[in-house]
């Protein structure tokens, strides 16, 4: 029986648990708040992020991140990615070094520009071999509510990608395997800041022309700056690359999309805040993608406008004519 | 000054004869009926098929083919794909023989399995260097309302490409040029097919993350059966692809979308037809493509099924399922 740690108690954190627990995988959640972990065990509910999810009997959760991680041949992290650092640092070595670290998080780390799978190998002290990525078209409110839906997990090891894979195989959650680590990360997140660009084109009263647009070439630009980190081209046209941005760019429930339709319709990004109490992840994460890039020498002007937007005050509307004003030429390069 | 020649008067056709328009190209429409051909000239809207659309001045329309090829560099097609040999024996001998002809077509000829750019070669006469293919995310109601929308014009003779381009870049419409015909074609007719696949799982109550599985299979599957038939697969990844395959599957504009939901909600395809009065382009040639993929013995599940739904009476619950209850694997091959 595997045995897996969910580091922590967020909403795709709590939803990826219910999934592992689904696939008969026996879970044990970490969460920093005691009301939250005795909830879980005795209600089996996260009213603050799952309210309608009912955990399965195998999950249980634990304010100690070493009963959490004891016995586990598989270590979930789920924080928000600036925060991957902070925590880590207590948490490495706890991790058993025969366990496999999987990381859901969709981020690139502000200042160094690494993804979140170099962060776990430099603060984690974990072999590249034992780190995985999980990345596709997974809302989390769907995946709770047990929706269809598949995704990727990739893993340098490929055997250990199988291992995670196996883990995680719910009756309505299809993992597929891969190698490639850096493909399957970026497009997880680049994609949210795409579904920026993509939502304040939507909320300027902009059609799904103009929307498919932004998104293919959202996807041409995450293409681009992956093939120059040393990623494969074609995980970008698969469930973690156009999947993950199409579900993302596209559903009500995305908080990015929803994001920048807040900014299309003219609010300013600490309005947007103050009515959503939260930051999406792409408003986050896209200073840190824009200078990878920049390093990198790659030409993205979708993130560089959203970036602008962002963090410089320039207006939706000045960006997204930009954007869709461009000169005739042929399609490729 | 550009002279083109648009058949026919059709809700895209209207709305693209009207970007031409806008372009500064002089256009003459052909339309079968006098009373359509009157309304355009006498109050420059085509009620039937584009009300809120008032033609710009210098469209105008006539019931003679032979006037509406009279010294026109451009020939645009744009009649049913399953009409279009049948009408085009009629117009073979008119269309000049150094004009462009281009198909806004998104079919594959039953019986045949030809594309619409290989029944112009044959029954028009017209050698593969004049004829161009124009597709990408261009719903047509969006496109007559001037929302910003990008497109893609392809023809084997880039300098034909250009000089389309140049006569159909309006404000709001953005032509690329590419040569890839095979690719840009074959994009807009398959994205009917597997819209009508995403838009079944919409109607059975799916979510996005089934939703962008199913369209990025669907973009796989294109991209395989395109590269069998000679197409370059980097045209899957932009606009006349990927751009054009997101457009059609998501937006509630858009008619195989629009059809796939019905079928999933449990109406049969006669229903749906008798309640929408028009049969999806995707229903028609879901045949013909099926049988060009099995030409060249390329696995193409979502078509397949489709196909069994439309024709065999196979149901979406079955398909649906069947499409996401895969095994496990690796997902590249």
């Amino acid at each position: 029986m595997t045995r897996a740690a969910v580091f922590t108690a967020g909403s795709w954190g709590t939803a990826f648990a219910a999934v592992l627990g689904d696939a008969g995988t026996t879970v044990r959640m970490w969460a920093r708040r005691q009301e939250v972990v005795d909830q879980i065990n005795t209600e089996r509910v996260n009213r603050d992020y799952q309210p309608d999810l009912v955990l399965p009997d195998n999950v249980s959760a634990t304010t100690d991140p070493a009963e959490a991680v004891e016995g586990a041949q598989i270590v979930v992290l789920s924080v928000p990615s600036q925060k991957l650092r902070e925590n880590l640092v207590h948490w490495a070595d706890l991790i058993p070094r025969d366990a496999a670290v999987v990381s859901l998080m969709k981020g690139v780390e502000l200042g160094t520009t690494k993804r979140m799978s170099e962060v776990i190998a430099e603060v984690g002290k974990v072999e590249p071999e034992r780190i995985a990525v999980l990345s596709g078209p997974n809302l989390s409110p769907e995946i709770a509510a047990k929706q269809p839906a598949a995704s990727v997990v990739a893993c340098l090891d490929h055997a250990v990608a199988e291992m995670v894979a196996d883990a995680c195989a719910a009756p309505y959650f299809r993992p597929y395997t891969a190698t490639d680590v850096i493909g399957t990360e970026l497009g997880g997140a680049v994609k949210n800041v795409v579904a920026l660009a993509a939502g304040m084109a939507e909320g300027m009263g902009m059609g799904d022309n103009s929307k498919a647009s932004i998104i293919t070439r959202g996807l041409a630009e995450t293409t681009r700056l992956g093939v120059a980190l040393g990623a494969d081209p074609a995980t970008f046209s698969g469930l973690a690359g156009v999947g993950d941005l199409i579900a993302t760019c596209m559903s009500p429930l995305s908080r990015n999309r929803t994001f920048g339709v807040n900014l299309g319709k003219g609010m300013t990004v600490e309005e947007v805040i103050a009515v959503t109490k939260q930051t999406a992840e792409g408003v986050k994460s896209c200073e840190a993608i824009l200078d990878l890039a920049r390093h990198h020498g790659v030409d993205v002007p979708i993130i560089e406008n959203v970036a602008a937007v962002v963090h410089d005050g320039r207006t939706p509307e000045e960006v997204v004519r930009a954007l869709m004003a461009r000169r005739l030429k042929a399609e490729k390069h």
